[in-house]
C-alpha cells in the first residue's frame, strides 16, 4: 500500500530547496553586473550613468550583443538593419487589427513576436551572425508591433514604420501619427537605455533557459515575454501607474492611502528588489526625469505623490523604490496609456535578451534542475467504480 | 580605465556555478518522482507502468492537476468539460489557415496558444478552480489546433472537433479526417499518458519560471512549448525519425552509420538522460508498443534498425535509449508526419505543466537566480569618433 514519502525519504541527499533560487549562480555573464550594496549597475564595462549620460540605445544594443561599444561605421550599419527590419510581415498585422481590441498588450506582444518565426528562415546556422541577424530583426519588430496594435485597438489606421531617424522617434512617430519633439525622444531613448539589461532576473533566465534547449531566437523572446508580463517583474509599472490612479479617484492622501495598504499588509508595487539593498540607480535617474517632465507636463501632483510615497515607504519600512516607481510617471507624462509600460519595458530588453541568448548558445548547457518529490509512491490501482 | 574582473573579483563569494542548475533542487512537487538508478518514474503517487497498464490520458489529467484519481462523476465531468473546450476562436482558425505553409508545426503551436488568451476573461481570480478550467481550456484546444494546421497546410478542409469520444481518438479524427480504430486510438492515448509528466525537466521548469512572476498560465505554456521545442528537450524525438529516415535514404547499415556518427562525435538523438542511468521506464514501454505497431504496419525494418542501434549503443557507450528513441517509430508507424511528433508532446505534456503552474502559483517564490560577471568594470566612455 501507499507509504508517505515523508517518512522515507532520504533528506540528506536532499539538503536544501532552493526556492526562487534564490543566491544559486546559474550562468557567468558578460553582459550585465548589479552591486546591490552600492547601487550599481554595468553593461558589459559601462556603468548605467556613463551609459545614460552619453549612449543612444542603438549603442546599447551593439554593446550588449558584442560586449563592446561600435565604431562610427559599425554604428552606422547597425542603425540601417535596423531600420530596414522594421517593417511586419503582413499576416501580422492583419492578426494585430483583427484580434480582440480587449485583449492585453503584453499578450499580443507575445502572440506577435513568435508569429514572426512563420516568415523567417528556420534555424540551419547557427553562427554568431545568423544570431545578431535575428536578434536586428526582432529588436526592430517590437516597436513596430506594440504601435500597431495600439492604434488597431483604438480604431485608429496603422502608422508604417519611418525608414528613418532612431528607434525612439520611430516609436513615437508610429504610436501617435506624428513627430515628437526632442525632449520626448531623448526620454524614450533614456528609458529604453534604463531597461535594457539587468542580470539573470526572471525573463532573462527564462530566455537563456529555453534557449539551452537548442531552441529558437523566437521562443526564447516569445517565452521571456511571457515572464515579464507578470506582475511580481515588468508588470510592476502599470501597477505603480494604477495605484497612483487609484489615489486620484479616491481624492486620498497619497501617505494615508500608503499606511493604509502597509497596515493591510497589502503590496505597494514598485518598491523593494531582491538584489538592490540600496536605490536602484536607474530609480536615481528616473527620478530626476520624472520631476522635470512631470512639471514640464503639468502632472506635477503626480511627481509630489510619488515622493510622498517614497518618504513614506522609507520612515515606515525603510524600503527603496525601484526601477518601475518613477518610470511609471515618467511613461504617463508622456501621455502613453498605462497597459503599455510593459510592453515598452520589453522593446528595451529584448536587447537584453538576444545578448543572453548568444551567449548562452555559444557555451551551452541543457537547464535542467530537479525537484523534490513530496507525494506519495507506488499506489494500487483501484478501478473507477470502486474510487 | 578599465579593470580586469578576473583580477578583482572575490571568488570565495561565488564558490560554483551551477551549469545547467545540475543537482540545484528549485522546488518541492507532488506531480512526478524520478528514481534514475531504477528508472523508475511516478505520476502523483502511480508508477508510469500501473497507469499504462490502467488509466486513460483524461485520467492522468485530473491526477496531475489534483494528486488523486477522479471518482466516476469527477471523470465523467472532465470529460464533457474538455470535450466542450475542444473548439478554438475563428481568430486562430484563421491564422492556422493563412501562415506560411512552411511554417515549423511547433512555432506555430505556440503561437496559437499564445493568441487564445486574447479571448479568455484576463486573470482576475486566481483561485484553483480558475486556473482547473483554463488547464482544461488549453489542454482540450491544443490537439484541435494541431490537427487543423496540418490539415491547412496540406490544402486540406479543417477537421471540426467531435462532441464526443476520447481526447485520443479526436485528435486521430481531426488529424486524418476518419475515425481511428480501437488500436490506434489506444495506441495515441498510452502515448499521451507516457508523455504527460517528467520531473523539473527545461519546458516544466520554463512554465514554473514563467508562473513565478505572477504571469498567467497562457503565458507559462507558450514558453514551455519554446522549450519543449529545441531539439535537446523534445525536439529530439523528430530528430530520432531524421536518423532513421537518413539511414534509409543513405542504404546504410544501420550499426556501421551509428558507429560512424560515434567516431566523428556526432550525437546520436534519442540516448541518455540527464536523470536516468538506466533505461527510462516509458522507453522500456514504448519498445514493446514499437514493436507490436511496426510488424502490424510493415514497418518492422525499422523496429529492427532501433534495436541494432540500441545495441551498439549499449555495447559501444553503454548509454541507454530515452522515450524520444521508440516514440519516433510508434508515431511512424501511424503515419504521422515527423514534425508533428514534437507537437504530441506537448499535447499531452501541458496536463503536466498547468499541474506545475498550478502547484508553483500556490506556493510562489519568485525565481530570481544570480549570474557571475566575468566582464569589466567602470570603463570611461570613448566618443564614438575615437573608437
Amino acid at each position: 500500500m501507499a507509504e508517505s514519502l515523508k517518512k522515507d525519504i532520504d533528506l540528506s541527499q536532499y539538503p536544501h530547496i532552493n526556492k526562487g533560487l534564490e543566491g544559486i549562480v546559474a550562468f557567468s555573464t558578460t553582459k550585465s553586473f548589479i552591486d546591490g550594496q552600492e547601487g550599481k549597475l554595468i553593461y558589459a564595462g559601462y556603468t548605467i550613468d556613463t551609459l545614460a549620460e552619453n549612449a543612444t540605445f542603438e549603442e546599447v544594443c551593439f554593446l550588449l550583443w558584442n560586449d563592446r561599444l561600435p565604431n562610427e561605421s559599425e554604428l552606422s550599419e547597425l542603425k540601417t538593419k535596423l531600420r530596414k527590419e522594421r517593417s511586419i510581415p503582413s499576416a501580422v498585422i492583419n492578426y494585430l487589427e483583427n484580434t480582440s481590441k480587449k485583449a492585453e498588450p503584453m499578450a499580443v506582444l507575445r502572440t506577435a513576436v513568435s508569429m514572426l518565426s512563420d516568415f523567417h528562415e528556420v534555424d540551419t546556422e547557427n553562427d554568431k551572425e545568423f544570431y545578431l541577424n535575428k536578434a536586428i530583426s526582432i529588436t526592430a519588430k517590437i516597436p513596430t508591433i506594440i504601435a500597431a496594435y495600439d492604434r488597431a485597438r483604438n480604431n485608429k489606421k496603422i502608422v508604417e514604420p519611418l525608414s528613418d531617424h532612431s528607434t525612439a522617434f520611430n516609436f513615437l512617430y508610429m504610436l501617435n501619427g506624428e513627430e515628437p519633439g526632442d525632449q520626448a525622444e531623448k526620454t524614450m531613448d533614456l528609458c529604453l537605455i534604463l531597461h535594457a539589461e539587468h542580470g539573470m532576473n526572471a525573463s532573462t533566465f527564462t530566455n537563456r533557459a529555453i534557449c539551452s534547449t537548442q531552441s529558437d531566437m523566437y521562443s526564447s523572446v516569445t517565452g521571456a515575454i511571457g515572464a515579464l508580463k507578470g506582475p511580481l517583474h515588468g508588470g510592476a509599472n502599470q501597477q505603480v501607474m494604477n495605484m497612483l490612479m487609484d489615489i486620484d479617484e479616491q481624492d486620498a492622501d497619497p501617505v494615508d492611502y500608503v499606511k493604509g495598504r502597509l497596515k493591510r499588509k497589502e503590496k505597494i508595487m514598485g518598491f523593494g528588489h531582491r538584489v538592490y539593498k540600496t536605490m536602484d540607480p536607474r530609480a536615481r535617474i528616473l527620478r530626476g526625469m520624472s520631476e522635470k517632465l512631470s512639471r514640464e507636463t503639468g502632472h506635477e501632483t503626480l511627481y509630489e505623490w510619488s515622493e510622498a510615497i517614497l518618504k513614506t515607504m522609507k520612515d515606515e519600512i525603510g524600503i527603496d523604490p525601484n526601477v518601475d516607481f518613477f518610470s511609471a510617471t515618467v511613461y504617463y507624462s508622456m501621455g502613453i496609456s498605462p497597459d503599455l509600460y510593459t510592453c515598452i519595458f520589453a522593446m528595451s530588453r529584448v536587447s537584453g535578451w538576444t545578448g543572453h541568448y548568444i551567449e548562452q548558445a555559444e557555451n551551452n548547457r541543457l537547464v535542467r534542475p530537479r525537484a523534490l518529490y513530496t507525494g506519495e509512491k507506488d499506489l494500487d490501482w483501484v478501478p473507477v467504480e470502486e474510487r
